[in-house]
């Protein structure tokens, strides 16, 4: 374990210390699948679930929780992220002004034939993405009592996201929390507490089991789309509780999703910087996915009243990666 | 339709142009499901194939299909491609050195918190990936005649990546030819002809079906993995013949996807470059899928004889992407 | 000769295109110093010009006419462009936490050493930059009639930045316009003209002469420092007319800069976009440099009263590239 | 001061590092233009100098000493670097395809006007270049006596590469040292040694002062043009010896630049990785160029027995920046 950065304890956040720490102490499952695991709550996920999953295939409607990867993205300035950009290697129009020549063999335009290609350069945490378990230190340590050294230059040696690929396949639940309050969207700093979350389960005749992909809607970023402001940039926002941990701990829960650029409440609900992520990622090892369009999945499970679909939401393996992009898909 | 660019006829081709047009005038889609659709033969898949394919879950296993996408990929030079290359934003050591105070309100290392961030600069089509429908021209145009003009520098105003996405869940059927025939791998230059396919379905028990993924294994990609050669950059493989084409449409195929880099086997059987792609991606509309890595799922599907699965392999939304890198998963 | 693109006659323009044709008739340059030319107006520079410049070195102080290039640069969004990216390969953060090792022979941070090392990701065009001879087509074409085909995916192949690596090498004058009016800046809007050219030479006692770098001061850089707004996206600004173009012609003037995002005055004088960049740049073959900060030699010229210097402001040998970054400097 | 990362005693190199710690506590620099200094070595370069290297400006040829930057660079794979790629925003083949409309005021292709605009992907140091005093560590440090912690994944907070900018420019000293052996270049492995460097000085008729930038020539450049090899990753190469420092020291050298990617021979002359560079770079603060082109240079000098010329090679200030390329020129 790394030699943690020194810390200079603030007087007015000792109460907030101690109750953060009890939550770690109470909830983190460093060790609970062994001394080498990457892939924390996502052990939750076996055959049983992946079975169980299979059983919400209803209709055989697809439908997608990406939001689109370009200009119109939310990253609009702020901790270096870009929105995506696409640059070419090879043009139609190239093509067409001739310029492919020689192909091999001189197989180009000459005969008829061309091509296109492109080079993709952008943050792995753009829109709709996985956090990997690397993403997020706390005294020094990332998830399972990994060193942050172990995250450089080079990429993260251990809990990259490749440790995610293969694995995010599940049962899916949608919580939908403006249509459970007859709202649009919860406004910025709203939390989301575990008795919203409980009443959303009764509305909305579903439950929570063991390794599902909990998907809770805010309505946020449909509010924002059309003008995003601080969004993609830590603004505030809407999100889960800090003290929903206990609830997605005792449930077994495997991963959280959101429509919100962090899923946790904006402020934060105490004087530590995104304390569900340093309790929920790095301590109990939780897979926290964000920026997931929920528009288009809440209007489908509001028009047939169910809120369980096979989830189908895995990363690239991009190899050391501290996030990924994600074709996210709600399997009906 | 844009105006084509000038072609100069070889002499020694005029047979050869003849199959081409006359397998063209057979095969193509354009207008099929509309003129202005931009997905080709992924319209074969609807709610029956994901209900049929949900029937391909048994176990409840997840197997990748996806190479990693970092340095050790196939991408050594040639083609302005690239290996993907990952660039930290934010990294642990920083953190460890004190390096990210202050987060908002000193949050940081000072109070115990840190974090990483990075970027992705990537080829498209780097390694496993589909090619969208404006990958690949002939006479002036793409799928569905749509000019080649509409390819420029800012990508793809019809038939991008895109419109894949939330498309490419199906049934998929793994043919193992390699298997077929008792040896390691397909050599270079070796074509796999409807014989061979046919003789896999019958030894392999499966049969491919209207909107199946159709993935083929050649052993190729297993061969050069420790030594990649040209293996990223056109050299010569083996792969589907020109002439599975009618086979493919007539069984209604939504995609096929390899162990190469380019589905077809190379060098080309006729005087054009790549006619499987000019035949298939451009007018059938035919979805390819290139550097899949099947040895994960050859092994699976030896083991207990089955032969389809549930086909998770979605691309990401890139608007205007030429291709797109993917989670490609066999769920059985 | 490319075939133009498609060209409709706007009624209200038919005076601005007589204008502009004749002044292309007037002022083109095609051909002037061989079919071959790639350097245009920089063929004005030769050995004479460089040993006048040498007189120009007076007390031995060297002034920057670079901005920085980083996060605090004018692109803040729009046309595709985002302010420079610097990446890193390796840190000292890196190295402190042991994670250099092994360089070769084990010879890092085990024996005390490491390294840094980053990567440049950035418009060519993002700062202080020229503009090549490829940037800018009309009918079809860009300087010495070469078709605009040739500037492609793989950059330009002719007219590229490479040409004007080493010849950017001269006298430079500057004039100073605001101290010439006794006002900070010009406005957004003002056209700089023939008269306020020469009453700024009379003024600061400087002639332009053969081959010379022109350097024209708005104050306009200055004004938007610290708050940008559309300075790097196209907005208005003052800069020189278009009817400066003769006297510059006449002059045999090499270069010409300003402190501005497009040195013509914006909103543009005539009908055309970039009528300046229309005839200077692409007939005249005029070396066009932008975005100059001049606040340091202005300041400098003002205390001394010497308005000519020795100018390199060479860029780098970019090859096809459409601009580059450069190190302006006036050594004086 | 960093607190350095441990340091594991290798037996076999003692007296190594003995040596090593002998020539630093002689050299260092540290200090000596103030605990704030950025700029090393450059310090010895005054209006003095510069009036001097005016001098030199004997027929007003200009000589570039930089490589192209482009895919025939030398970064062929290995430690992260790739040759530079430019990639486009716009092209003439998107404009001849009416791609270009609307423009302003649609003043694009229907009006005859487009444009071309580019990206610049590179490793700072791909090809010509300057390394920063952020570039290389020693007991934790880096020049003048600054925390390696400074250089993060946002760049070096000191003693970035634009702390060089305004000041690469002075006297340049050629010393061509296959010609002085009468071969065609230096094999690798070849320390270039004082006396050498002394010996070049007298056949080639020129002295060595104060503030001088110094050009060593190798002639290996050359010999690898065609088929780089190992050039660009850290293969064997001829250099300067680790003994000329005290010789650079005492003549009070600005810069060294070498046509090697290295500077310094390889392999190392002692037990420690790239000991020029750590005693050097690091503790006197000496500025480094590397991948000097000096073909030309060395041909012009030979043709008329000049070796000295107004040096001009200043880079970009590319804030934070690690290295950076450079538009290398001898004004002769």
């Amino acid at each position: 374990m790394a030699e943690p950065p020194n810390r200079e304890q603030s007087d007015g956040c000792h109460a907030d210390e101690t109750l953060l720490r009890s939550m770690i102490a109470q909830l983190s499952n460093w060790g609970r699948w062994g001394v080498d695991d990457q892939r924390g709550t996502l052990n939750f996920i076996g055959p049983a679930q992946i079975l169980a999953a299979r059983e919400c295939i209803r209709t055989g409607e697809v439908v997608s929780m990406t939001l689109p990867y370009d200009s119109a993205g939310p990253q609009i300035g702020g901790i270096g992220r870009n929105n995506p950009q696409l640059f070419p290697l090879a043009t139609g129009t190239d093509y067409l002004a001739g310029r492919q020549d020689p192909l091999p063999g001189s197989w180009g335009p000459a005969r008829g034939m061309g091509y296109a290609d492109d080079y993709l350069v952008t943050p792995t945490q753009v829109g709709t993405q996985w956090d990997s378990l690397a993403h997020v230190f706390f005294d020094g340590c990332m998830y399972n009592g990994r060193s942050a050294a172990e995250v450089d230059s080079h990429g993260a040696r251990h809990n990259g996201i490749e440790n995610y690929h293969g694995r995010l396949v599940s049962r899916g639940v949608l919580l939908d929390i403006p249509r459970l309050l007859g709202i649009d969207h919860l406004a910025e700093g709203t939390p989301i507490t575990v008795e919203l979350l409980e009443a959303a389960c009764e509305q909305q005749a579903v439950e929570v089991r063991t390794g599902d992909a909990l998907v809770v809607r805010t309505g946020f970023l449909e509010h924002r789309r059309s003008d995003w402001g601080d969004f993609g940039r830590g603004g505030d926002a809407p999100g889960l509780s800090l003290h929903t941990l206990p609830w997605l701990h005792e449930r077994e829960v495997a991963a959280v999703a959101t429509d919100t650029w962090g899923v946790e409440v904006r402020p934060n609900e105490i004087g530590f910087f995104q304390p569900f992520h340093i309790v929920g990622l790095t301590h109990m090892g939780l897979a926290i996915g964000e920026i997931f369009d929920l528009e288009a999945i809440a209007r489908a499970s509001a028009a047939d009243g169910h809120y369980d679909f096979f989830f189908c939401a895995d990363p690239l393996p991009l190899t050391g990666g501290i996030g990924s992009p994600v074709s996210a898909l709600a399997i009906r």
